[in-house]
């Protein structure tokens, strides 16, 4: 089924608006396309445009309030969400902000408090000259920050969103198996990413917003390059990784590959790699916390203090809080979903990255993906 | 060949340059996706990512300074940029925001102004506590409105830039012509949304940033909504519209079909953009204004004043600045790309859409789509 239930997003509201008052916040300003969606299940590509600000009002009490531009309006009707305001963007001289105004005052009182959220990774999706236009008109009211109320009860999925996880993740896995269909020496790594995006559609993904990669003998030298158009050689590691949609939820892991037997740099790189998954895969257990996990994956790959972060939560969108580095102290909980990624270095400043996706469960950690064997994948 | 050459990007940072002096800009902030590429070429799918905020400072003089994650140190030295100065992201206590503000005050004087994007169809990229945190260390300096200087450079685009726009175009156009192998009745719409990503990926698109579309009798609703599991029926208008991606620059067009010969409806509709769709082109000179192609279209289309937005512009992005509504009056000139996008309503609420894509040259516009005839295609 695609979408959720009403009282899924009625149970996500209902969390909000307790974190809310704890806070004394008397609405949320949501302006992103996770914050949105996350409350009313709104789900459009249309976001790719950035000309249209959007809006969603979450007050104290009841349902959100949609304040969006009327192309939206037929879509935002087919959601839970009933108060549906709009106006015609784009609009030169209000771009929605009186609309926006007016409605944040409607739903708080003199001096009252709006949260938006301010922390990282999030940002405010609307022109700065907006932004400073609306503080203005709300006059007594302030904009303050939301106190991380989205991001918090976004760390926690639902099993229903489990669910639509994993189904991401196995659309991922049938592509990943068909791999040797597509890469071979001499075949323009530029190619290899149009047609493995073209096996992920073909396995059922929705749409395919990301994909990074990279081969290179013993490795390579980093993983957000795009593809160029460098054939694959005899002796390479192919490294895709991927962030494909179904309904709404991502998958986000790699599989690494070897043309020809592997090298024992890159079996040894390798074997370490799902070493290290493992190692935080086994402190993966409610009650620690993520740092916990950072040091059992860095104990492993021996670069404690240098190795990046080694995971992230996923979800509605493809990176998620929290990060999986020494500073983090999140505590873990059942329902949270993250992936495991860490990395190693080869030789010459080359590195090899492995990535999977677990869960958190009452009794310790689940895979989501079905975890690699300690023998890179050979496309012979 | 991909990218660009390095005079590309020297004439560009020279240009903004001419325009930071005339407002009295020391230097100009960059926080987005576009922004960055536009001075740097620097081109990833990473973005896709809301972790990590990325930064470029461009001086008065000289080339751009990059303030970015060491994730992307290893692609950003591939660009013409030599300045690159990095963080080790995330970092909870101080997320490149001293590193940051080292860099502005070191390129400004005291009081100077550093110019950040604040119009419409902008956002700053970056927490917003951390552009709290980035006024207080800049002190006396101040961030100011950037004045649209990187948008108003964008809106002309080079013969280089034309180019790799046509490139995407000719790709889309190979995927349009192929749609019968898809599409029919019984086939649900979700499906056809996966495959049609497929053939453009196997026609050349690097990736499918953004496909919309709808089916249905007489028309559809909106065209904004994602695909859903209802199958096609005979008598069907089926409307597909993509942003697909070749070396960093989009497309942005549509192409209606009629599964079985249309109704009268339906074709008259189609005749009628058609014919509002050459009323845009012909007004579409240099010296006019937006708001002539506006009228040119809304006259046709018998809507004016309430027929939403009829186009826009088009290159690194899949909506750029301006809007062809009747409030623009921004001035043609060589090198605009732009979208010619009018609507008309046929029954029930229902509308249909058409979308080509034009450039302006000295003596008027030319297509860079090959411009559909009068009949609308037909799926037998």
């Amino acid at each position: 089924m695609r979408g959720f239930p009403r009282d899924e997003f009625e149970s996500r509201v209902a969390r909000a608006q307790a974190l809310m008052d704890a806070q004394g916040l008397e609405a949320l300003l949501l302006t992103t396309e996770p914050e949105i969606r996350y409350y009313t299940g709104f789900l459009t590509r249309f976001w790719e445009s950035p000309t249209r600000p959007w809006f969603l009002v979450l007050p104290a009490t009841g349902a959100p309030i949609a304040v969006i531009p009327s192309i939206g309006a037929h879509l935002m009707g087919q959601t839970w969400v009933e108060d549906i305001r709009t106006w015609a963007a784009p609009d030169y001289e209000d771009d929605g902000i009186s609309l926006l105004a007016d409605t944040l005052i409607e739903v708080t009182r003199d001096d009252g408090w709006v949260g938006l959220a301010d922390q990282m990774e999030s940002h405010v999706r609307m022109p700065r000259a907006a932004l400073k236009q609306l503080e203005k008109r709300l006059g007594s009211r302030a904009l303050v920050s939301d106190g991380g109320v989205t991001r918090d009860l976004r760390l926690v999925k639902s099993d229903a969103e489990i669910a639509k996880i994993r189904t991401a993740i196995d659309v991922a896995a049938r592509a990943f198996d068909r791999v040797p269909e597509i890469a071979a020496a001499g075949v323009p790594l530029e190619k290899v990413f149009r047609d493995f995006q073209r096996l992920c559609l073909e396995e059922g993904a929705d749409w395919v917003p990301y994909l990074a990669g990279a081969a290179g003998q013993n490795g390579y030298h980093d993983v957000i390059s795009p593809a160029t158009e460098a054939p694959l050689q005899s002796g390479d590691v192919l490294m895709l990784d991927t962030g494909l949609i179904v309904d709404g939820y991502f998958c986000d892991y790699d599989r690494n590959f070897s043309l020809g037997p592997p090298n024992p740099v890159v079996q040894s790189a390798h074997a370490r790699l799902i070493e290290a998954t493992a190692a935080g895969f086994e402190a993966a257990k409610p009650g620690a916390v993520i740092s916990d996990l950072f040091h059992a994956m860095a104990g492993v790959i021996g670069a404690e203090g240098s190795a990046g972060r080694l995971g992230h939560g996923l979800g509605l969108q493809l990176t998620e809080w929290p990060s999986i580095i020494a500073a983090d102290h999140t505590v873990l909980q059942p329902g949270m979903v993250l992936t495991l990624e860490p990395a190693v270095e080869t030789t010459d400043g080359k590195l090899m990255v492995h990535e999977e996706n677990i869960v958190i469960r009452e009794d310790g950690a689940e895979w989501l993906t079905t975890p690699e064997p300690d023998a890179i994948r050979v496309i012979s």
